[in-house]
């Protein structure tokens, strides 16, 4: 195996790697970053092109535009590049149509997990582009995650990738503005943490049934309707800032909340908000 | 036992209380919305303050405005009232304040469940106020969901609530965005949902590790740095853009992460994020 790019994820991967076994090329501009991988047993490759000489390469650096220039001095031609460095869907096409040009067997991937979880078994990877290169390096894919393929269109394992990161840092997003809000009145994270997360796996279930309203397009609710909730964010609102803490994260959902209560939904289910997104 | 209040939460309080087989008196502006729970041995009281007549009333209206002039009405004098109509920390409060001069014992909850949920063992309900009240009942709280006592400050239980509900809102904003995102390229709810719940629940693991370095104020990882995380909002608001639609949920997040790389903690954890908020 080929890895180019050694951060903190792609060392990570060129670790998996040798850990199972596997002989490793692995290149970084800055050739300092090497050391423990090479006291693991990896070879130090001096271009791009030397770590190219395995049949499958795994690409793994900062931005596609950093990537390019190291895809073009690796001469990849017959090989299988597996590009997991983060992009857009569109960036992801663009190197499926490079590496087309350039008679590469292309496979477009996405990590979902975090550096420290490679190769262990909660770590997924999504993939896209040829099935045929994926199914044929299945194995070694198995070596760096659970491997999930996506079909043919390369662009697709970046959109799964950025419509679940999106999930995340909403999360995020709305557990430090709840952290920021208990915290002005003197409430630890430690004291507050564990209803959180109690909550959040409750949430995780109300997910499931708004899913299936977008589905069906059926927002008929007797559970929570839209307008009580846009009503709780407007409290949320007013209560940050009597608080003296920021208001952005609940303003921009209330006043997504609201459109979609004046366009008719507000006795309708909150699923209906996705009419005020797509 | 009083209800004041029949809407879905107000029956499914009123409900449960009947099925413990508790004497339960209830009171709605419309007495229409009684029948189903006369027909399950509740009396009919004609005013609040027949309702009031019970020892303990339970007061869930639509808003404190329309509450007020019930709670003015009912005679609560030597009663609990146990206030789980919804509003901000400052409206518990001042409820608070007003028992204390009526002198009414007062107990102040939030149900974090739906009303389909009131009852059964996955209900949680939090409570602040008069400690000595709610332990004193705390056998009748039991039969509504899992009691928790948050301290006798009477805004504590309300602002728990909003700080959960916003973390519920703030997940329930990402998922809808990503299944716009993804549906936009014709991937369904059904295809999706699965692994974004899965992955919610590796981001639910994700947050204890935030809460603890926001307790701590060190901001130092080795997982993943803001500024790499700002980069990928960008990423998912540009792809939103090109796919053609809304960008507000995670434009917001951008702009907020953003502030935090500029404010110098592009090396740091997305927990740092906090420092911009609070």
């Amino acid at each position: 195996m080929g890895v180019l790019g050694l951060g903190r994820m792609g060392a990570a991967l060129a670790g998996a790697l040798l850990g199972a076994g596997h002989d490793v090329s692995v290149w970084n501009r800055s050739p300092l970053k090497a050391g423990p991988l090479l006291d693991r047993g990896a070879r130090l490759a001096a271009t791009p092109s030397e770590a190219a000489a395995a049949d499958v390469v795994i690409s793994c650096l900062s931005t596609y535009e950093s990537q390019q220039p190291v895809l073009d001095a690796a001469s990849l031609r017959g090989r299988t590049l597996v590009n997991l460095t983060s992009g857009t869907p569109e960036q992801a096409r663009g190197a499926a149509k490079w590496a087309a040009s350039e008679g590469v067997d292309y496979v477009d991937g996405v990590i979902m997990a975090v550096p420290q979880g490679i190769g262990t078994p909660g770590a997924r990877i999504l993939y896209s582009g040829s099935e045929t290169a994926f199914a044929a390096r299945r194995d070694v894919l198995e070596v760096l995650g659970e491997p999930v393929f996506l079909g043919e269109d390369a662009g697709m394992a970046a959109l799964y990738d950025l419509a679940l990161l999106g999930m995340m840092w909403s999360a995020m997003g709305g557990y430090l503005h709840a952290l920021a809000l208990v915290g002005s009145e003197g409430v630890t994270p430690a004291e507050f943490t564990p209803m959180a997360l109690d909550w959040l796996s409750s949430v995780g279930g109300f997910l499931a049934g708004i899913g299936a309203q977008v589905a069906s397009g059926d927002y008929e609710t007797d559970v929570s309707a839209l307008d009580i909730n846009a009503a709780g964010l407007a409290m949320l609102v007013e209560t940050s800032r009597a608080q003296g803490i920021g208001t952005e994260v609940p303003a921009t959902l209330r006043a997504l909340f609201d459109r979609a209560v004046a366009a008719g939904h507000g006795a309708h289910a909150i699923a209906s908000v996705i009419e005020e997104i797509r």
